[in-house]
């Protein structure tokens, strides 16, 4: 698929991880382009974070590159704003675009001083890659513990022309969905403007990376932003937004999946369907009380179908239910039925278990008719072993 | 220490478990025991509870017998309450007590029939072993996944005799403290109402079971009970209560900390203590935030100094913080001061981090005085291994 007009992507070694690959990326847009993002809820944040809100407000809206590297958080540390402020700078000299247009964001350990000569060392060689077509190599400059390189592509016919969607992620550990999570970037080439372009951005959240946890953790740098930079030529009225955020959200969803797929350690996706709850918001909460459980992950990790543990995990969601009422299914397999064991037969369901995507399935027969789509993994000796040695 | 008076303690192998040990345990109170209990805040709980609750509430208060079986929760089933019903029905027609006198608890697998006849052909056994030393027997027959008996023994010395105090409780996983977490059987020789008990256990729980936390999952079954038979001779009076709740609320601590130092795949017990918070409230839930962090408990696996993840699990904790004035110990060791890198040698504290215990001590210097304690356990690839495969 083609990847949306107006755009150039560069990655380089900075030498900001020990290992010698890249960890540099960079995301121009040719013409200034509509910017909306969200942030991580955690009360701790890192300095690329401060900055990039308080860019996004000083440019209402507009973004002419994104800077972002892997390796160090900018968590955290004595330098932190004045780091990405210099940062930010460098690269809006080379590109002779305002200060303010330039998002950072960073990824990595915490707590680390990050030497911002590292970066600007590397512009020069960063910003002459520069290359409409090198869109992968920044998808894999900004991955840290993740094993695959995330991205998804769309498009959207319209009268006047076609919307291209392109979007890249990375994810894998200290991650659980509060409005935003890990970072992501989704560049578009209509013309939307930015408070349009922000309400995009806040219904496709809603349904892909706030319902996706790896092990419910929420980092210091959370950063999800969309651009729009009109080079496509198409500028939509508002039935076609409507069309451009349809497939926006199916974009950030199937990123989110990627995210819980690749968690750390991770060797099944697992998606938790919850229905029949008396809102969407209780469906959410047991959904991810299911997503955040050791047992249940541990428990789909050895493809054993512990209904018992589902059925606990929902009970620990704060939220009102009937456990008598209870229905799941695993695999398309009914193993709890009214709350009791279903018959079904056990050696079966742990060969479907043993497939690289789970489906968790649980209707509470409540009152009302709220329902929820959540995504996770499970949890394996693996997710150990990377986070019990991360520094060292 | 010697156990309190007029208690008698029995065991034995019922089948209920594949393995054969002891899953049976009986405790004898010669006298009709004033009796407090916490139970589970799940919203999905075991029959066991339901029918503790009921039979504490007609019998107001009162207990002649604790009958226990670990290998199988009786949850999720069928036949639950019944089953329940008939092994209190059959232990009061053994002991010629009233049946309401009985106190059922169940630990192990969800959603598996419990047969009532496996037990109740194990009460002649079970009776006739009854004997005032066999108090391990039965803190080993409630075990399921512990590595370790746990016990705790306190006396309390008035001016009209001694108070004898024994603890015994089984932890390992699907722990997360609300109300009351696992089970737990404090016995009292002293003569204490059923009201004054209560309150004498509620302020016990919240600052022991209920600040501890192996992998923040909550089970269906949990329950702890506190018995007060008189057989000791000691009728305290409210400041003698004073000094017997203190004591009380030493051994609930103990048995807690024994808990979290057993989490499943534990190989350390990590003591949390915030302080500085703008309340209590707001310091438990931080350190209960930290405590439930995986990338922090895998940090301390390997023993790693990585205070960014405290500090971020600290953010995450829905608690209004300044980052930038909090300070973080670890093992005694400066690691964070005002939210940034303390100078420490990093080899040093690692070789402190080997330890068997760990302790984690953050100030946030807010306007407060709030703080709180909390006890959870490294996680370690052990803890994936036992619930990956704890049915098959």
């Amino acid at each position: 698929m083609k990847l949306p007009a107006g755009y150039r992507y560069s990655s380089a070694y900075a030498g900001i991880r020990k290992e010698k690959k890249p960890d540099l990326g960079l995301i121009v847009s040719d013409t200034p382009a509509s910017a909306a993002a969200v942030f991580t809820q955690n009360r701790v944040q890192a300095a690329p974070v401060r900055i990039a809100r308080f860019n996004l407000t000083k440019s209402r809206g507009r973004v002419s590159a994104v800077l972002i590297n892997a390796g160090n958080a900018n968590c955290a540390t004595r330098t932190g704003d004045r780091v990405a402020i210099a940062c930010c700078d460098a690269v809006a000299k080379h590109l002779r675009v305002a200060a303010e247009e330039v998002f950072p964001a960073s990824t990595g350990v915490i707590g680390v001083e990050l030497e911002a000569r590292l970066i600007t060392n590397a512009l020069p060689e960063l910003v002459a890659g520069l290359a409409p077509g090198r869109f992968d190599d920044v998808a894999k400059a900004i991955m840290t513990t993740d094993t695959r390189m995330k991205a998804s592509h769309s498009q959207v016919r319209l009268k006047r022309g076609t919307v291209r969607i392109a979007g890249m992620t990375k994810g894998a550990g200290m991650m659980q969905p509060n409005m935003a999570t890990t970072l992501g970037f989704v560049m578009l080439d209509a013309a939307v403007p930015p408070a349009a372009l922000s309400s995009m951005l806040t219904q496709a959240v809603a349904s892909s990376y706030n319902r996706m946890s790896v092990d419910g953790d929420t980092s210091t740098n959370d950063t999800v932003l969309v651009l729009a930079n009109g080079a496509g030529g198409v500028q939509p009225d508002e039935k076609e937004r409507k069309k451009i955020g349809a497939a926006l959200t199916e974009v950030m969803e199937d990123l989110a999946r990627q995210i819980a797929r690749d968690g750390e350690g991770a060797r099944k996706l697992v998606t938790i369907e919850v229905s029949g709850a008396a809102g969407d918001d209780a469906a959410e909460r047991i959904a991810r009380s299911i997503a955040n459980s050791p047992l249940v992950k541990t428990a789909i990790a050895g493809s054993d179908p512990n209904w018992g543990r589902i059925l606990m995990a929902a009970g620990n969601a704060g939220v009102a239910l009937d456990p008598s009422k209870v229905d799941i299914d695993l695999q398309g397999v009914a193993v709890c039925r009214a709350g009791l064991a279903a018959d079904f037969s056990e050696a079966e369901l742990k060969k479907k278990l043993d497939a690289a995507e789970c489906l968790i399935r649980i209707v509470l027969h409540g009152r009302g008719t709220g329902s929820a789509r959540f995504w996770t993994c499970d949890l394996t000796e693996k997710y150990i072993e990377i986070n019990a040695s991360y520094r060292t």
